[in-house]
């Protein structure tokens, strides 16, 4: 145990909540865990964790409690009983959650003296502990700072804003992008491997793409700022042109079309709100502004 | 003018087949254009390109022509009548097209006498020219092989197999991820947009994401060759519980769901398909095999 690292509590022992406990093990942290079922518990305290009996132990041995349950319900249910514990300690809530979840959640938390950080996180349990991977942070930023050692041994720690619902507004945009992102591959690789192309042999090919994709998004990030969408490059009439061939290919290959469907016809509304000429951009205003354009 | 660099007539001069001209030309090879409108020749002459008058004069200039103009009509408006001409000669069709289309050219070009390979060009014109990009190309290997130095000045030449398809089908597939990949990070712009986050301030960290995404996409490839769908990292149940979030989120500002609905629903076939424990590649499932799944 290293005496100059930070005890830390881990409340949860889920998947998450384990890797947590394990990266902070890992980083030299005294910690202590709590988890509904014990048995969680075992392999974290047989390298080195303690095991609190209750909730209220568990908060009691740190000042810096990190809680990683299954949603905000069960997060009320450990901690409401027991709430006055929290009187001057630090809760960091990696629970997934609304924004607005997060706003109640620092408002109980004040409401019974504790200071409160709401965060997200951008991994899979396997990918905890390496600094690749981010970490999003909202609400005290002078619990950010102080904290931040701690919170670098779970990844790379990123600090938002002040607004509390930022970390799970992140959250929810950067996981919608990843279900769109990974179902439109799933779609593509469906697609080549009707002609017997494997996945592993598509899927770098496409994951070389996403390069090329994110410099379109550099592209665009500022003209979506700017509310104007030059279409210097590609236009909406293009893309629809060519969203043809997808829709026609994958058809003929008996692969469900309901996803380059719904993108043709968010495509055609942006251009018969006159952004034929526009760039690919130019459709955020059809997603921002969904009843002027049914 | 470079001697030793290939002959190349470049067919087709819109903004994409004049990159493709400046970039031989940039390159050193000696190159031959024709366009219906002669006017858009002009630069490139300035630079050395020489003008053919008609197609039968670009055809006989070089060995090598490269077409890429609007669509396959085009192609066969420009070509049928010139067809005696191709005979000796080698045909490299960049021209965006279905598979089918380009399993057709290859017919028609052998039946004049030409030989034919099929590419599709996997950035825009401000990109070519670039090492990073992709071309992919399908078709006959020993052209691909003659002419990958001229290849090779237009971007990074790849070869996917001899159907000559491939390269369409391939197209579509990575446009399809393309189009996934930029309405996701629009919708998620606009989400945090509806907080004042600036597009320009979300993109980065949406970049940075999508190259954990990209992980999760080698962990799933092998997963989809093999046909089972271990949820090590995440199952699906995790996800359609997290996908509620970004909808109620994005219901609450005002922006389109129709895009993370469509995805719910995927996930919610794949749970009733029963796959709830395993991991989102095995959305696939009811991606390939719709009639099963509605």
């Amino acid at each position: 145990m290293n005496s100059d690292r930070t005890a830390v509590t881990v409340i949860g022992l889920g998947s998450m909540g384990s890797a947590l406990a394990a990266a902070l093990l890992e980083a030299g942290h005294p910690i202590t865990v709590w988890n509904r079922s014990a048995g969680k518990a075992r392999s974290l305290v047989d390298r080195g964790a303690r095991l609190a009996a209750t909730p209220e132990e568990a908060i009691a041995a740190s000042r810096l409690t990190i809680a990683c349950v299954w949603d905000y319900e069960v997060l009320h249910t450990v901690l409401d009983p027991i709430a006055d514990c929290l009187a001057g300690k630090v809760l960091v809530n990696l629970t997934s959650g609304s924004p607005e979840q997060a706003h109640e959640a620092v408002e109980w938390a004040r409401s019974h003296g504790a200071d409160y950080l709401d965060g997200a996180i951008m991994t899979t349990p396997p990918g905890v502990g390496s600094r690749e991977m981010m970490f999003l942070y909202s609400g005290s930023h002078a619990v950010f700072e102080a904290y931040r050692p701690a919170l670098a041994a779970l990844g790379d720690p990123l600090y938002l804003g002040t607004a509390p619902g930022l970390a799970s507004l992140y959250d929810a945009a950067l996981l919608g992008l990843m279900w769109s992102t990974m179902t439109g591959w799933l779609h593509g690789t469906a697609l080549v491997g009707a002609e017997k192309t494997e996945a592993t042999a598509f899927t770098p090919i496409a994951i070389r793409w996403l390069t090329a994709v994110a410099g379109f998004l550099t592209t665009y990030a500022p003209q979506v700022d700017a509310g104007r969408y030059p279409g210097d490059d590609a236009t909406v009439d293009v893309q629809i042109a060519a969203i043809g061939h997808l829709i026609h290919a994958a058809e003929r290959r008996g692969i469900d079309n309901a996803l380059p469907e719904l993108l043709k016809s968010a495509m055609e509304r942006a251009k018969a709100a006159g952004h034929g000429s526009d760039s690919y951009a130019s459709v955020i205003e059809v997603l921002k502004n969904p009843a002027d354009h049914r």
